[in-house]
Order: structure tokens, then sequence, then C-alpha cells
């Protein structure tokens, strides 16, 4: 399988970046026509999230509202303190697995994919992989 | 690959309709013993979820408690005044890969696959994708 | 595909079980080097957290903070009285599809792989299965 890794720079501390083009881009690059695409965040404090990419009002949204699900008065232990990172983490996805077709990522009309930096700013990665068929 | 889609027409706000049987008709249609199932909610609005089907209430509480989980007094942004949905869809599942064995789905004793409406009543889709093997 | 299961004891109501160990071991003994390992929870009252495994408080963290989230006052139905096990199991992930490469789990620097218990202490599997390539 074809395999890679996307880098990704944040700039906020909670962010959705939409890496859509980025993966179709591979696609194109590695020629496949149809199969599956596994994506992967190997990271414990962002994470992935599908959803709609056309108003950026709905990403405010949905970061703003997680924040606020996300105790921020709960005694946390860990030292570092990010601990609402890495629980907004268990609540998004580490990994997706997407339709490719004709050549495209088959998304739904609304849908883009969207790496979620929940810890930011950071240097980060999208790792993939390709399984033509 | 084999793969299709399933039309699906949900009747309330919040629902979880209960898809186990369709897919296990894919399954003997497609005549797979062995293998995967990829299945992958287009929508940005509703999403999956695999959790118990023998007792309706569960499919209650678990509605109930994420709608209240999910803030309601939160100043969104997002003029169509559905972000609460877009959020649970965030929180629920895109794509889940199933296992097939012996020509049926492997799950758990009280593991029943629903497709979740968090924005309805709606006409949506289910799509999936089988690798043999 | 290869495939299996991994026999797993809860010992606490809430508990995150550390198996990225096992999970290596069957790399180990299939003798695959590059590919995919799905991964699959057949429980409606466990799921699957891919998180931090160096520091315990952050597990502790997550567990103790996803408690709070789920709401433990609400009038739930289901009369087994589990049903925030439930809803934590649809707020985690049931399937996760994890990279191999070099005949090792790819994962990233801080990432364990865990079987998130809500309901224990039970019996409870792992199932797997591994795609090569």
């Amino acid at each position: 399988m074809a395999n890679g890794s996307l880098d990704i720079s944040s700039r906020h501390r909670l962010e959705m970046i939409d890496v859509t083009d980025r993966l179709q881009g591979i696609l194109a690059a590695e020629g496949v026509q149809e199969g599956v695409l596994h994506i992967y965040s190997p990271h414990t404090t962002a994470g992935i999230a599908i959803n709609e990419g056309a108003d950026p009002d709905v990403q405010r949204d949905l970061l703003g509202a997680l924040n606020r699900i996300v105790p921020s008065d709960y005694p946390y232990q860990h030292a570092e303190g990010n601990s609402p990172a890495h629980l907004m983490t268990m609540l998004s996805r580490t990994s997706e697995t997407l339709f490719i077709h004709h050549g495209c990522l088959r998304l739904g009309t609304w849908q883009r994919v969207f790496f979620c930096e929940f810890d930011g700013p950071r240097s980060r990665q999208l790792w993939w992989k390709i399984l033509p068929g």
C-alpha cells in the first residue's frame, strides 16, 4: 500500500485545519482510481473530524462548544496542564477510512476533512495509507 | 471492492435507526464469506454508532443524554441553527470498520449498527464498501 | 486476513487497559511487516481509545473528566442502570485502523492503545484482523 505523511502547522490552541485538498492531491499523485484511504493522527492532543467546511462559523461553533463540554475546573492531575486536550482527542477520531471513487475522495456534499488541533500551536503530522481496489 | 449505498429516511430530529439487517443483507447478496465491511456516513449532521439494540430504552437514553451534553445555550454563530447536530456528529463516528466471518457480520452479543440522525427528519445515505479476504 | 481475539479482564468500573504490547506481540507472531491492523471492541459498554500512556495521570484525568461529562442525574430508563457506560462507549471508538511498518505498530511518540472499560469489572474481548500489504 502506498503511504506517507502530511506536515501540518497549527497556529492556535484550538483549530480545525482543512486538509481535504491535500488528501485529494495525494490521490492524484498516486494515480489511484478506486479503493480506500486510511488516515491516522499520531498525536494524543490532536485528532480528526469530518464535518462542514462551507461556513467557517461551524468550525468556530464546534471548537467553542467542545471547549465548553470538556470541564475546565476538573482537578486534573497531569502536570503538563493539557488534559482537556487529551480528552478532546478521545472525543474526536484518531483514524478514519475514506472512500476513493473515480480518482477522487468520495465525500458528502458538505463534508471536508479536518485535522483538529487541541493543544497548539504545534508542528503536527497526519499519516495516510491507500488500499487500491 | 464491491460498494454501494443504503437509502435511509429519518422521521425525528434525533433518531437511532438500526441498519444491521440491511447490512447483513448486503453481505448475503454479495456472497462474501470473510473480510471487512467499511461503512461511511456522508453527512455533517448525522453519524454512526454501534451500541445496544435489545432494549429501545438504551437508544432513548443515549440520544437524551447526548442532547443534554451538547450545550443548547452556547452562542452558536452558524445561521442554520443546527450547530448542536454538527457537534453530535463530531462526537459520534463517520466511518466504522466491521468484521465479516462465515458470511455474517461479526458483532458482539448485544451490538447493533445504528445510523444516527441528529437533524431530522431527512433523507440520508449510508455508504459501504466490502474488502474480501 | 489473519484474525483473532484478545481476552481482557477489567478490575474497576472505569479503567483504561494498555493493550499495545499484546497487539505488537500479534504482529510478531504473524510475521507481518507492512499493512494495517483493524481492531474492534464487541461490547456496548466498553470501547477503544488511543492516547498518552507515559503518565498514568492522563488516564485518570480522562476517565474522571469523561465521567463528569456524562450526566449522572439524567432520568435514564434502561433498567440495568448502566446507560452512562453505553454513552461513554458511544463517545469513544468501537473500531480503529492502525498502521504496520517494518513489523511494528506505527504509533505516535506518546501514543498507546487502550481498551476502555466503562462498566467493569468484566471479562472482555478485543478482536483484531490484519491486512498485509
